[in-house]
C-alpha cells in the first residue's frame, strides 16, 4: 500500500467521473451481508483508513464523510485525521442519514456496487434517492481503477464438518429445507450467508478471522442444489461427499448465470440476506416469495448433538478460565510487573488452545482495564495495553471456536484488597439482572424485546443503561454472532424457541473510570406445559464463577443468593473434575457459598 | 324489530344479489373507528343477533361467519342458536382469517361499506382479494334496504367542556395542532376519531354509551377549521364559542364534499383512523402524508388541570368504594341474602354519582363472583347475576365519568372467612407484578411492550398467563380506553412519555372457579436525568386499598411490603379527611401495615 487516503480517493473520484457519478457510497460489508469480511472486502477501510468494523463511507466528488456508531466515534475521528473526510455519529437522531446527506448535496447521480447491499438496502436507497431525482447506479465497481493491490479471494480450504459433531447429514437437512420451501409456496432459494451455507452443508472454512466458514453461494431446488466457490477451495474428499448427496459444485460467480436461466419457479428469496446483484439476475416469469430464510431458523435450533457439543465447550472454556484466573492471582500477589492487557488475552487464548478441538478464539478478545473497560467494543493490541496490576478492574470478553461449538463469556473481576462501593453496587445490580433473566419462565410466542427489561430493571433504577443488545445468538462452532433471534430493546418479530442459544449480557460503562460486564451463554429449553399452555426456560451453558469480590451481599435477596449458590455448585462439580488437586482447592474457595 | 335473524339475513343477500356481490363484510365499527358504536350503527348485532363489543361478521350467498375473540366464544356460541351462521374464534393460529374464507368459498365479488373501515383495512383487504381474483366493492351500503327501524342517527347534544376542566383553551390547541401539522410537512388534516375531536375542540357528547364523545367529523387547516356534524346537536352558544376560535360547523356529511375541494394541499392522513370512504374523497393532486394523527399523541399527553382532575376523580372513585366495601362487608357478617352481582353494581355506581361532577360509569361495570370471575369481560345483567355471599371470591372492575376524571379501577376481595392457599397464591403472584410494573424506572424512549413482562414474569414462573394487554391509555373525561399508548405482549412503537396515563391491570382467569385481577391507574412521570439520559416512572394514581385477606406475605419480599405499606398510607391520608368517623376507623384496618 504505497499510497495515502486522498491519493486514493483521487483515483476514486476519477473511476467516479469516468461512470458520470457524482457521489458513491461503499459500505462495510462483502456480497454475502456479513459482519465481518475477508480482506479482499475491505474497500472501505482502504478507502478512509478508518479500521472499525462496521461504517458506512459516502464519497462525494466535493466532499466526502464516514457514519459510525457510538463504539467508533474516538477511533474514527483519530483515523480520519488528514484523509478530508469527515465523520458523522450514525446512532444520533440528530445526525443526517447519508443518502439524506447526498440529496443535500445536490448529487444527482450516485453509484453503488449491488453485490455489497442487500435487495432490501438497495430497495430503499433507489426509493429515497428517486424520490429526490437522484439516478442511482447499482453497478459500480471501481475496484480495478481504485484499488491498489487489492488482496485476493480468500484461499482458504473449505472442509467438511464431520457429522459426529453436525449431528445431521446433509441429506437430512436437504429434506427439511425442501420441505420448509414447499410449506412457503416456493420450489427453491439462493443462500448467501457464509454461516447458513455452512450449517446447511456441513462444511466449515477459515476465509474470515473468527468466523469458521467459507466464502461461497448455494442455490437449492426441489431435486438439486449447488455450492458457487472457487474450485480450488474444494478438496475431491469434499467434492465427492457433496456430490453423494446431490450437491453440485460449480464457480463462485456463477450464481447469477444459474439464476438467469431458471424458469417458471417460485424462488424464496430472503431481501435481507441476498444482495441486490444476485436479486437483478432472476429472469421475470418466476414469482418471487419474500420471506425470512428458512435456514437461518433451522440452524438457530440446535440439535442434541450441538447441545452436547456446547456443553463440552463450555467445561472447556471453564477449565481454561480456571488457569487463567488462578495463575492471575497468584502473579499479582506475587507483584508480578510484566502483566498486561496484551499478556492476558494472549494467555487466555493459549490456554483455551490447550483444550480438545480448539480452532481458534471466537472473536477480537475484550480485555480491558479500568478505563479501557468503558469502551465497549475495546480491541487489545500490545500497544494500547495497559499493565494489569493489583487494585483495578479487569474485564475479559473472550471466546473460542471448538469443533464441539462457540464460546463467548465475559467475567469483570475486582483485583482489589477493598473493592470500592460503587463498583460493588455496580456490578450487583447488573448481576441481579443477570439472574432475573437467566430465570425468567415465559411462554411459547415470546419475543426478546420482550424479556429485555429483566436484564436491565435494576440498571435502570439506577438510572444506567447500556446502549448494546442484551443478548445475541451464538453459532455451533459457526459465528458468535448469529441469529434470527436477540433480545434487545429494539423489536425484532423473531420467537424465542427452544433449542436456541442466546447470551446474556447487560453491562455498566463508567467513562474514564471502569466497564462492568457479565456475559453467560444461555440455551432456551421447555419447561412445562400448563392448561394456559406452554412454557420456555433458559438454561446458563456458561461455566464460570462469578467474582465474590465485586457482589455486595446486601443488594442480593434470599432468591438471587440461593441462585448463585446454585450456579457456583454446578460449576464446581462440573469443572473440579478435570483440574489438578491445587485448581480444585482455589475454585472450592471461588464457588464458596454465599449467605 | 319484527323479524328473525335468518329474514334479515335474506333481505341483505337479496341486496347482494342487486348489487351483484356474492359476499359481504360487516364489522362492528362505525365511521370513526370506534370501539363503542351508537346505535344507528350496531348493524353486525342487527343482522346475527350477536351482542358483543367485537366481532367481524361476513355473509356469504351459501354461508355465513362470525369472527369473535377470546372474551367472546360462549356468549357468541349461544347468541348465534339458529341464526345460520357459524362461529370462528379469531385469536388462535390456526383459524381461517375472514378474508381466507371468502377465498377459499371461491365468492368472487365482495362489498363493505368503506365508510366503517379504515383506509389501512381496506388497502389490505383489497389487495388481498385481488391477489385471489376476487373483486371488492367498497360502496355497499344496504341499511335501506336490510336493515328495518334502523336506529336514528344520535341526537345527543354536543356541548363545550369548560376550560378549567380541559386545562387548555381552542384558540391554543388549534396553534399547537397547526405547528405539529407544519413539522410533519403537511398544511391540513381531516379526523374522525370521535375521542380526538372531542380533546381538540373542547367539546364532549352523549352519543356513545359510557364514552362523553358527540359523532362528528373535523377537517382543520393552517387558517380553518370545521366540525362536521347535525346542526341540531350544537347549541347556539357552542356555535359562537367555536366561531369564536375559528372553527366553522358544517353538516355530518359535508366532509368528503369539502376535501372534494381542497387544492393542492399536503393532507396528513392517519390510515388507521380515517375510513375509506373519506380517503377516497380526496382529489389527485394533493399530496398524502401518511402518519400517526398528531392529536391522538397530544390527547395523550395530559396537561397539569387534566393531572389535578385526574387526582380528585380517584379520590371520589376512593371514597365511593370505600364505602361500596364497608357496607358489604357489613351486609356479608349480617347473613344479608340480597346481594347480587347486579345490586353491587347499581349500589358502586350510585355511590359514585353521590360524587361532585359525576357524569356515568365510564365502562359497563364487570361485577363477577367466583366462576363469574373468570369470564374477562362477564357483563352483568339482573337475569344472569350470582348472588354474592360469605365464603367466594368477588371481582368488581367498575370506573366513573367525572368533569374532572375517567377511572378505571379493579380489585378482587376474599370474602371467605379462610380464603383458600392456591387464590392467596394467584393474588400474590399478580400482586407482585403489579408492584414491579409500578415501580418501574425506564429510560425517554421506552415502548410499553419492553416493559409488559414486569406484570407477567411471576404468573409466568407459575405457567399462567392472561391473553389481554397489561395496560392501556385512559382519557380524561374521555373514553376510558385511549391510544396510542399501551402495555402489551404485542409491539407498539408508541413510546411512553410523561404525562400519559395507563392501567396497570394484570390477572388469572381459573375456568369455573374465580378470576383475579388487581387494577390501577397510573401516570407517567419524569423521574430523572443522569450521564446516562432521561429516565421515566409511574405514579399510581388510583386510591384504594389493596385485599390483605388475599395476599400471602410469605410471598412477598421486603422492598413488596414496604410498597405495599407506603401505598396503603397514602391511600389513608388522602381518603381519611372526606370521610365519616365510622369509615375512617374502618379504613384504617383495611390500611394496616404488613409485615
Amino acid at each position: 500500500m504505497n499510497t495515502t487516503i486522498p491519493e486514493r480517493l483521487v483515483s476514486l473520484r476519477n473511476e467516479m467521473g469516468n461512470k458520470g457519478l457524482s457521489a458513491c457510497i461503499i459500505p462495510t460489508s462483502d456480497p454475502h451481508q456479513s459482519e465481518y469480511t475477508a480482506e479482499c472486502w475491505k474497500f472501505r477501510e482502504y478507502l478512509s483508513g478508518f479500521t472499525g468494523s462496521a461504517g458506512t463511507l459516502v464519497i462525494g466528488m466535493d466532499d466526502a464523510g464516514l457514519w459510525v456508531d457510538s463504539r467508533y466515534f474516538l477511533q474514527a475521528e483519530a483515523e480520519l485525521k488528514g484523509s478530508g473526510i469527515t465523520m458523522y455519529k450514525s446512532s444520533l437522531a440528530e445526525t443526517i442519514t447519508p443518502e439524506a446527506w447526498i440529496a443535500s448535496k445536490e448529487y444527482r447521480s450516485v453509484g453503488l456496487d449491488g453485490a455489497l447491499f442487500s435487495m432490501k438496502e438497495v430497495h430503499y436507497l433507489t426509493e429515497y434517492l428517486n424520490r429526490n431525482n437522484i439516478h442511482i447506479d447499482a453497478t459500480f465497481e471501481p475496484y480495478e481503477a481504485a484499488w491498489q493491490d487489492r488482496p485476493e479471494f480468500p484461499k482458504g480450504e473449505i472442509y467438511l464438518f464431520p457429522e459426529k459433531f453436525a449431528g445431521e447429514t446433509v441429506e437430512s437437512k436437504l429434506e427439511r429445507v425442501r420441505a420448509e420451501l414447499r410449506k412457503n409456496g416456493a420450489d427453491a432459494m439462493p443462500l448467501a450467508a457464509l454461516d447458513e451455507i455452512a450449517w446447511f452443508f456441513n462444511l466449515r472454512g477459515s476465509d474470515i478471522e473468527y468466523n469458521p466458514v467459507g466464502v461461497c453461494f448455494a442455490f437449492v431446488d426441489q431435486t438439486n442444489a449447488w455450492i458457487f466457490t472457487n474450485p480450488e477451495k474444494l478438496t475431491k474428499e469434499t467434492m465427492d461427499r457433496l456430490k453423494a448427496a446431490g450437491v453440485l459444485t460449480a464457480g463462485y460467480n456463477d450464481l447469477p448465470e444459474l439464476l438467469k436461466k431458471v424458469k417458471g419457479e417460485r424462488l424464496l428469496i430472503d431481501k435481507t440476506r441476498i444482495n441486490q446483484k444476485i436479486c437483478s439476475s432472476i429472469p421475470a416469469g418466476n414469482s418471487v416469495i419474500e420471506a425470512a430464510s428458512p435456514v437461518a431458523r433451522m440452524k438457530a435450533l440446535k440439535n442434541e448433538t450441538e447441545i452436547a457439543g456446547f456443553r463440552n465447550a463450555m467445561i472447556k472454556d471453564g477449565i481454561a478460565l480456571t488457569r487463567f484466573w488462578k495463575e492471575l492471582e497468584e502473579q499479582l500477589a506475587k507483584g508480578d510487573d510484566t502483566i498486561s492487557e496484551w499478556t492476558i488475552s494472549e494467555r487466555i487464548a493459549e490456554l483455551r488452545s490447550q483444550q480438545g478441538n480448539y480452532v481458534s478464539d471466537s472473536f477480537g478478545p475484550i480485555v480491558s482495564y479500568n478505563a479501557h473497560g468503558a469502551i465497549v467494543h475495546y480491541e487489545v493490541s500490545p500497544e494500547s495495553a495497559y499493565p494489569v496490576r493489583k487494585n483495578g478492574i479487569l474485564l475479559a470478553d473472550t471466546g473460542g471456536q471448538y469443533f464441539d461449538g462457540t464460546t463467548d463469556i465475559t467475567r469483570t473481576f475486582s483485583l482489589y484488597d477493598e473493592t470500592p462501593a460503587r463498583y460493588k453496587e455496580d456490578y450487583t445490580s447488573l448481576l441481579k439482572g443477570v439472574i432475573a433473566l437467566s430465570t425468567a419462565v415465559f411462554p411459547v410466542g415470546t419475543r426478546g424485546a420482550q424479556l429485555d427489561v429483566l436484564a436491565r430493571q435494576y440498571i435502570w433504577k439506577r438510572n444506567i443503561n447500556y446502549l448494546h443488545g442484551t443478548g445475541h445468538g451464538v453459532g455451533h462452532f459457526l459465528n458468535v454472532h448469529e441469529g434470527p433471534q436477540s433480545v434487545r430493546m429494539n423489536e425484532n418479530p423473531v420467537i424465542l424457541e427452544a433449542g436456541m442459544t442466546l447470551t446474556n449480557e447487560p453491562a455498566i460503562y463508567r467513562t474514564g473510570e471502569y466497564g462492568v460486564r457479565v456475559e453467560n451463554v444461555m440455551l432456551v429449553r421447555n419447561e412445562n406445559t400448563s392448561e394456559f399452555g406452554s412454557y420456555l426456560c433458559f438454561e446458563v451453558l456458561t461455566l464460570f464463577p462469578l467474582d465474590h469480590k465485586s457482589i455486595d451481599l446486601s443488594m442480593l435477596s434470599r432468591e438471587e443468593k440461593v441462585w448463585v449458590n446454585a450456579y457456583h455448585a454446578r460449576v464446581f462439580e462440573v469443572l473440579s473434575p478435570k483440574l489438578t488437586g491445587e485448581e480444585v482447592a482455589w475454585l472450592k474457595g471461588k464457588t464458596k457459598k454465599i449467605d
